[in-house]
């Protein structure tokens, strides 16, 4: 294995970023054009996705290139960012070294940012049958089950199995679960009606499946509530305090009673991404990293994990939730103590500064939790869309995105329904 | 085996088309909304690709779905026509029958628009190593493959094999290879050179091989030359008279010699698509299906072959060429040939109106030819570009597709640089 040392002048540090998220993102950003510092940015995916909306590639609305962007585009006018593309399976705390591929990288400091993964509960055996939602590939699979179960409906004549084929579930009641449900639910009542003449795609039978008391358990019970009105006024059948024994190819089974369904979709469990790390170091039972409230490593004050590979107790059980903007400051954060480690200050606390959450439940409602601020509806929606507009900035077209949106919803349309296959040979 | 009767009424005639691709589309167009018919339009794929720009999307300037339209929606107005995803195996020439997966469907009429495929002259085996371009997966394969090789090029240490990874043979001197190759040439030399680091993208080798005399062989020896010319200046490798021995995982034998490449990409033969006819029907050598001169099959007076599936000999050793403009007026002819029939028409034959032909390369360079009209550089370019733009009408956002490439040429840019992974599951 050869080893790569980045910066061969010893006065200039080098700072490893593992992952190109939201997190990795922003650290890497912190950092560019200070000459002190000579960052790379290692990521398995050639490009930063824009998570949030990744829901939207799953039900047709947007093409995967809307919502990516190249990481390497990102930083081609910083000469103190280089950007590589490869995994990192290990990191040595001891030795100062990532491995990466068939390279072993030293490092100054180091910032991991993994991000999280799908967990089954023990069962990692459901996946085949129920995808989860994080990455592009995961969501043009949802997509090709979802737009080929129609397809298999309208040629169905056996009318149980078509209505099986019919059967979407989703397992978990958070924000992406409400998200794709209630994008189901719409694109089967409008955009897809208009197009079947055997079927009638608003007759599908949508059901969310939630483990817990109510959906949106982040929320207010009120925004909770009113979401599951709007969900139900959609079409979507919404179960709590519903658990999920079994997944395999004919359907779920829910408590004690089990649903047919072709389409069983994942937006429950999470759990932090998989690191080696010698020597072993502590992990929560989620299987994210513990971190002091520095997001530094206890021991490795240069190293830092941020995003949703973190752990970070900030009340009594109460913990660092995995949103987005919490990522981005994160990802600042330890950008900025890194900067500031040239002058030997101290770590700071990471402080989260609240930028409330949102939801969206089909199209035109939303529900919006900002302190003591709670909104529902339209408005919530069109804050909704404002919010991922304007985040949505450096992202390369944002012009053409809002086109594709503006024609999705006032035409009821969806430009990307696109079934693609997984392989592109002709000979089998 | 359930056996489907489309129509029920004696007088409304059921028409199979096989393909929804230019021909089979203009075919079910042309008998769109004539109540004597009942349309049944099967595709293994839910969408119409607009071949002609498939380049676009294997160099990451256009997205699949900006050039792929469901054809389902095509005909979601239209009474008599249905939309039927699934792939035909086989026909039953004697018993008017076509088998469709799991059931078989009685016809009066039969349109088979099946297309083409690659043809690698009897070696299969060099797919895996060299992919077509021909479908919306292939494209995203083949967009995989460079997109990759320039990153795995900047990793590499070793300058030999950094050179391999820059090398790229396009097998193929017709309108795909050219157009591919070249747009090769042009993303290496602008838009990718400002992302990376360690490499330098504009040194990346492109080499064009053709057996023939020369590149672009339908057009005039002229323009032919114009476009190598235009090729060479883009920093593309032209090799005529080369032929390609074998292809290798390492790279490709070309003549006598061994050129190492870990990108090649397949141009070159073509063949019809496969069909089990009962009984065997008589194939030219390229296993296209030889019709009579009204595009019906011999002894068969209900049953239509047209586009690039058809091999008709207009004047001796002159075929039909296999052009979008000829699929969509064969696909219009035959639709007008079975309304015609109704009231007993005799068959008319098949007669091509030549609209020309075109071929891009790279960017704002292109050639033209239309009877005796040959133009090249930026004038044929921009009619290039308006031809492509008036014959996506029909396509959902022109404006988004436009903005997209404005924003590609204007800034060098490509908005589509996705390197996605076959799977999508987490555990291998």
């Amino acid at each position: 294995m050869k080893t790569l040392r980045v910066s061969k002048d010893k006065n200039i540090k080098s700072v490893i970023i593992v992952g190109g998220g939201f997190a990795g993102l922003n650290a890497a950003k912190t950092l560019a054009d200070h000459t002190g510092f000579q960052v790379t940015l290692i990521d398995q995916r050639n490009h930063h996705l824009f998570q949030p909306l990744l829901y939207q590639v799953a039900t047709a609305g947007l093409n995967p290139a809307d919502i990516a962007v190249p990481i390497r585009a990102q930083f081609a006018s910083c000469e103190n960012v280089s950007v590589r593309w490869g995994a990192v399976k290990g990191v040595n705390l001891e030795k100062n070294l990532v491995y990466s591929d068939d390279v072993e990288i030293e490092y100054d400091f180091l910032v991991l940012a993994c991000g999280a993964q799908h967990s089954y509960f023990g069962h990692p055996e459901w996946e085949e049958f129920a995808p989860g939602l994080k990455t592009v590939e995961q969501a043009t699979e949802i997509r090709r089950r979802i737009l080929s179960a129609f397809e298999r409906a309208e040629n169905e004549l056996d009318l149980e199995k078509q209505k099986t084929l019919l059967t979407f579930v989703i397992v978990g009641g958070g924000p992406t679960g409400v998200e794709l449900a209630g994008a189901i639910a719409d694109i089967s009542r409008t955009v897809l009606i208009k197009d079947f003449k055997s079927i009638d795609p608003s007759k599908a039978k949508i059901i969310l499946v939630e483990a817990g008391l109510r959906i949106l358990m982040p929320f207010s019970e009120e925004l909770s509530q009113k979401a599951q009105a709007d969900l139900v006024e959609l079409g979507v059948e919404v179960r709590t305090k519903a658990r999920v024994m079994n997944i395999n190819a004919e359907g779920v089974q829910i408590g004690d009673e089990f649903t047919l369904a072709k389409s069983v979709f994942w937006a429950a469990g999470v759990q932090g991404a998989k690191m080696d790390f010698t020597p072993a170091i502590e992990l929560d039972r989620l299987g994210r990293v513990k971190v002091k409230t520095d997001l530094s490593l206890a021991n490795y004050p240069q190293v830092f994990i941020a995003g949703d590979m973190a752990s970070l107790e900030i009340s009594p059980g109460v913990f660092l939730p995995g949103l987005a903007p919490v990522a981005m400051q994160a990802g600042i954060h330890v950008g900025k103590t890194i900067l500031n480690s040239l002058i030997n200050k101290d770590h700071k606390a990471f402080l989260y500064r609240d930028k409330g959450q949102m939801a969206t439940i089909g199209k035109n409602r939303a529900i919006l939790e900002f302190k003591n601020i709670r909104i529902g509806g339209f408005i919530a929606w069109i804050a909704w869309l404002f919010v991922h507009i304007f985040y949505l900035i450096g992202f390369k077209n944002r012009i053409s995105v809002m086109a594709n949106w503006v024609w999705s919803y006032a035409f009821s349309k969806r430009g990307a329904r696109l079934i693609t296959n997984k392989e592109w040979k002709l000979t089998p």
